[in-house]
């Protein structure tokens, strides 16, 4: 695991304890992809499935972390937040799980970084997803981001 | 608490180990309107205001909470799920939070019931709240649930 990706994991779970409650670990990182993987135990519902707050809260961690890890590459001191999100749930989940999120479709990194610099705070839209383990959606979300420089 | 509200608040907390991390409590039921209530601290985030993950989870309860109270007063055993939702993120929550879950426009318990009975399966949207203390919106949702009559 890269340097960035352990400091945030740290972050992570010592500042959000919900996320502690996950037992989520940052899992991979590849500059353009963020996967978060939880264990299914701490996250599962009266069905014995995955609890779909917990499905949303990782994709959503999942999203923010991966503006998170590009910021800090551009060394830019930011405060991120959701903005809005749609989630689909497509299928139970029955097994551990991870959670990816990638840029939406049409959504550069340098114009967010531009639009930064320009104005202090950029949007950003996020696509992430959970599978099944045949390949299949489990859960999808469509979220917004905002990044606020701090001063 | 009405002893419905009592009996649900103590399955979901043996049962969503989340929610007993979030350490929600169902605090009124009306019939047409579910009330949750989570304290800040265990659901902070990095900046120390309510985390999303968090605030999602709550509202998605509610709705969910809101449906599993009226089929047990229709007597009637389902599994409910979540299928889709829409949140808006409005403003950071800095205090100890409430969600309020009622059916969205349009929708009524009786064409829900009456779904449910003729084809073991019904559809019911939902619209929740998190409000701040001046009454605006912090956090809205819209959901889709299902509910699947158990053979």
């Amino acid at each position: 695991m890269s340097d960035a990706l352990h400091t945030l994991e740290a972050t992570v779970l010592a500042e959000i304890p919900l996320a502690r409650a996950m037992q989520l670990r940052l899992r991979d990182y590849s500059g353009d992809c963020l996967t978060i993987a939880a264990p299914l135990a701490p996250n599962i519902n009266d069905k014995g499935c995955a609890f779909g707050g917990s499905l949303v809260s990782l994709l959503t961690l999942a999203g923010w972390g991966l503006i998170v890890l590009r910021l800090r590459e551009l060394d830019r001191k930011c405060d991120v937040y959701v903005q809005d999100s749609s989630v689909r749930y497509f299928a139970p989940v029955w097994d551990d799980f991870t959670a990816q999120a990638r840029l939406a479709p049409g959504e550069f990194w340098e114009t967010f970084a531009s639009a930064l610099a320009a104005r202090g705070r950029a949007r950003l839209s996020v696509d992430g997803r959970v599978a099944l383990a045949d390949g299949a959606d489990a859960c999808t979300l469509q979220a917004r981001f905002v990044a606020i420089a701090k001063s």
